[in-house]
C-alpha cells in the first residue's frame, strides 16, 4: 500500500486482493481452465463433477466465459439439470446463445421454475415468436401470470416485481400470522417483511419480521407495523424505483396497481441490478456506446461500434471544414497548425469533465430543472477560470516557442473562450437531453466534442488570421 | 414514447417522470422553495413546520440543495433536534459545512445516536485532530468500539459493518430463540437473518428470519439453518464486498476477524452506497477528475480541474512538438493540417469505447488477469476492422475532397494504424494499471489519447512528407 502521489491512489491491498476472495468466490481461473480443457477433450463425463458445486451465479459465470463450442459441450453435459436460475444470472448476450441450446421444452420448464421476476427479466428479452412458443408451452396458470406481467412497460415497475406476495389482514395478531405463516407451504423462499392489507387488499403498512418476531403472541399486528412506508405504483420506471430504494434505503416495498391494490413486491437485490443496469449504460453512452459489449463477438462488436465512429466521424470532418477556411493563414503561419489541436483538446477535455459531473448529478437526481441555472453558471464560472489560468500559462508557451507575443494572445484568447463554452456546453447539451425526455448520456459527448472543435479552431484560426496576417 | 431513430433511445413515459414521484420522494422544488424564502427572509420560526414531516435522507437533500447561509439559518433553527441519521446521508463537502456548524457536544451526541457502521463512515471522514477530539466527548464503551473499527483499513469490510449483532447459540430451538428475541430489548432496529455461532462465536450458519417464522418451536435451529454462506473477513475491501453480494445477491452476510469469530454484519443497503461510491468514482476517473464535485464550491472545483487539466496540457503539447517536425511538410501541403486532426479524433474516440468497456469488466470482475489476451485480441481485431473501413471511406473523402488519391491513401493508411493502436491502447493502459495494482480508471483517459494524438499525427504527417513531397 504505497501512495504514489496524490493524484494516483493505489487500491488497497492490491496483490492479495483476488486471493481474497478465494474460498468465497466459487469459480477460480483453474477451474475455468479444467473445464476448457475437459470440454475440448471431449472428455464429457468429467464435467458435471466439476461444475457440482457452483453456484448457480458462478456457473452463469462459468458459461460467459468459455467460448461458444465449449460453451454448448457443457450446457449438453448438464442437460435437463440445468438450474433455471443460472439462467436468470447470464448476461444478455451469452444468454441468447444458451436459449438457443435449449428446446421449447426444456425452456418452459427453466422459466417455470423462476421466481416470477425473473422469469419476467428471461421473457421480455425474448424475440416475439420465441415468447409466443414458449408461453405457449407452459401450464395456462403461469402463462395469464406472465402475460399480465409482459403487459406492463418495459423497465417498470410491474416487469420488475415479485407476484409472490405474503399479505396479512389487518385484523390478525401476532400469533394469528405466526400461525399462517407455519401452516402455508406456498409462500415464496426469502421476504423480509409481511404486507398487511385491509379487506379490498391496499396495503396498509409493512411488518419488518424481525419486530414480529420479536412481539408477543396477543399483539395486533396493526399496533406494531409500519404505517409510513412507499408503495410504487407499477408503471413507476425503474430508475424511479432504483432512486427511492436508494434514497430510503428500502429492501422490500409492496408495488400497487391504479386501484391502490398491492400486486407484488420489488426487493432491494433487483433493484442492485438495475443500479448495475443503469451505471453500465450511462458509462458506455458516456463513452460513445450502444451498450457494453464485453461478450459480444468480434463482428458484432465492430458493427455496433462503427455507426458511433462513423457519427464522430461527421463531426470530425465538420471541425476540418472550418480548419480549411483558413488554409491561406495556415500556409503563412504554421504555428497556427501546430497549436491548434492544444485549444481543441483541453476545451474537449475540460466539457468531458463538466459533461460527466452533470449527467451523473442527473442521474442521481441531484440536478433538476428547477436547479439548472445554478449548474450552468458554476461551470461557466469554473470554466472561465480555468480559462484564464491556462490562457496565462499557454500565452507564455506560445510566445517563448515561437517567439511571437501575438501568437501567445490568441493562443489566449482562444483558451478563455473555448474553456467558457467546453464549461456551458456540458451543462446545457445534458440539460437540454433531458427536458426533452431523452436520456442525457446518449450523445452528448460527440455534441459536446464537435462544439468544442468547430468553437477551438474557429476561434484560434480566425483570430490568428485577423492578427497575424 | 416516441422512438427517433435506432441509437437514440427515449425513457419510459419521460414528461411525468417527477410527478411519478410525487408524494413518494419528499422533498418538492416548491418545499426547497419555500425554505429558502424563509432562510432568506429571516422567518426562522416558519422552518421547523417546514421541515418537520422530512425523512432524514429528505432532509439530507434539502441540506445539500441550500446555499451554504441559508444552510446554517435551517441548522441553527433545528439545533438539537437534528436527527443523526440526516448526518450521514450528507454528501461529504456537504456535511464537513454541517459538522462545522455543531460543537463537540452536538455532534458527539450525534455519533452516539448512530448505528456503528454510519457513525464510522462519519468519523472516517473527519480530520485526525477533530477526530480525537470528538471520541474524547464520547461515554467510554462507545469510544472504545470506534477506535476498535478505526484501526480497520480504510475500505475495509471491518469500516462498513454494524458491530450490533443477533447470534444465536446452535443448541437453541426456534421457541427459545423466539422467547429470547422477545425479551433482549438490546437488538438492533431492523435485521433479516439471525446469526447461529458455535461456543468460541464462530459462525456455522445463517438464519433467515421469515424461515423461522414458518417453522415450529421444537425445531432445532441447527436443522433449518442455510449452512452455505459467505463469511467475510474483516480485511476485506469493499470493492470485493459489492463483489460478492451482487455475486451471490446477499441481503445480509457475517464479518469474522483472523480467527474466525464473528465480529460483525454487513447489509445491503450499505453495500449499495459502496456500489454507488465505486461506480462514481469510475466515472470520475474516466473523465479526468479525482472526485465528484457537483457540491463542491466554485474555487474548489477549478483548483481540482486545473491540475487534471495541467495534465492534458502537457500531453497536447507533446502532440503538438510531434506536429512540429512536420512543419515543412504543412507548409506546402496545407491538406495535411486540415485533415490531421480526423486521425486523431477517430483514434481517441475508437480508444475511449475499448477503455471503457475495458474498465467496466475489470471492475465487475469480468475480466482478470487470465482473460487479459483475450479482450486484447479480440479489441485489436475490432481496431483492425474498424481501421480498414474508416481507411476506405476517408481515402475517397481525401481523395475527392483534394483530389489527389495520395492524400486518401495516407489517411487512409493512418486510419488502420491508428485504430489498431486505440484497441491495444485501450486494453493494455487499463490492464496495466491494474496489474501494478493502481486503479485501471485513473488516468487512463489521458495516456490514451496522449498515444492516439501522437501515433495518429505522426502516422498521418509522417507518411504524408514521405509521399507527397
Amino acid at each position: 500500500m504505497s501512495e504514489t502521489g496524490p493524484e494516483v491512489e493505489t487500491q488497497e491491498a492490491p496483490a492479495d486482493s483476488d486471493n481474497e476472495l478465494e474460498g468465497l468466490y466459487g469459480l477460480t481461473d483453474d477451474l475455468v481452465h479444467d473445464i476448457r480443457l475437459a470440454a475440448q477433450e471431449e472428455r464429457r463425463e468429467d464435467i458435471p463433477s466439476l461444475v457440482a458445486d457452483l453456484h448457480a451465479a458462478d456457473l452463469a459465470d462459468l458459461l460467459e466465459h468459455l467460448g461458444s463450442s465449449d460453451r454448448s459441450v457443457v450446457i449438453q453435459t448438464i442437460g435437463d439439470k440445468l438450474d433455471a436460475e443460472v439462467v436468470s444470472y447470464l448476461d444478455v448476450t451469452v444468454r441468447e446463445d444458451v436459449l438457443d441450446l435449449l428446446n421449447t421444452g426444456q425452456l418452459a420448464a427453466v422459466v417455470t421454475e423462476l421466481e416470477s421476476d425473473d422469469a419476467i427479466d428471461l421473457l421480455e428479452d425474448m424475440d416475439e415468436a420465441d415468447q409466443k412458443e414458449l408461453l405457449e408451452a407452459m401450464p395456462a396458470g403461469d402463462r395469464v401470470l406472465f402475460e399480465e406481467a409482459l403487459a406492463w412497460p418495459e423497465d417498470s415497475a410491474g416487469r420488475l416485481m415479485r407476484r409472490e406476495v405474503v399479505a396479512v389482514p389487518a385484523v390478525w395478531t401476532v400469533g394469528e400470522t405466526i400461525d399462517y405463516m407455519r401452516s402455508d407451504t406456498e409462500l415464496p423462499d426469502d421476504f423480509y417483511y409481511l404486507i398487511v392489507v385491509d379487506p379490498v387488499h391496499q396495503p396498509l403498512g409493512m411488518m419488518p419480521l424481525s419486530r414480529m418476531l420479536r412481539t408477543k403472541r396477543p399483539v395486533l399486528i396493526t399496533d406494531i407495523m409500519d404505517e409510513e412506508f412507499r408503495p410504487i405504483p407499477v408503471t413507476m420506471d425503474q430508475e424511479d424505483v432504483a432512486f427511492l430504494f436508494r434514497q430510503y434505503g428500502l429492501i422490500e416495498t409492496p408495488v400497487i396497481d391504479e386501484s391502490g391494490r398491492l400486486v407484488g413486491v420489488i426487493t432491494v437485490d433487483d433493484v442492485v441490478n438495475v443500479i448495475e443496469e443503469e451505471h453500465e449504460e450511462d458509462m458506455m453512452r458516456l463513452a460513445g456506446m450502444g451498450e457494453d459489449d464485453y461478450y459480444s463477438a468480434v463482428v458484432a462488436t465492430t458493427r455496433a461500434r462503427f455507426s458511433w465512429l462513423l457519427l464522430n466521424l461527421a463531426t470530425a470532418i465538420l471541425a476540418s471544414f472550418v480548419i480549411a477556411m483558413f488554409d491561406a493563414a495556415i500556409e503563412k503561419v504554421v504555428a497556427l497548425a501546430i497549436l491548434m489541436p492544444i485549444v481543441a483538446s483541453m476545451g474537449g477535455n475540460a466539457g468531458t469533465q463538466t459533461l460527466t459531473v452533470t449527467v451523473r448529478a442527473l442521474a442521481t437526481r441531484e440536478l433538476t430543472t428547477s436547479r439548472a441555472l445554478r449548474a450552468v453558471v458554476k461551470e461557466s464560472m469554473v470554466g472561465l477560470i480555468n480559462g484564464i489560468l491556462f490562457a496565462l500559462v499557454m500565452g507564455a508557451v506560445g510566445w517563448f516557442w515561437f517567439g511571437s507575443p501575438a501568437i501567445g494572445g490568441v493562443l489566449a484568447a482562444a483558451m478563455v473562450l473555448n474553456l467558457l463554452v467546453a464549461g456551458l456546453a456540458g451543462t446545457l447539451i445534458p440539460l437540454a437531453l433531458d427536458h426533452w425526455g431523452a436520456d442525457p448520456a446518449i450523445a452528448s459527448a460527440v455534441f459536446l466534442t464537435t462544439i468544442t472543435d468547430v468553437v477551438g479552431f474557429f476561434c484560434f484560426l480566425g483570430l490568428g488570421a485577423w492578427i497575424l496576417l
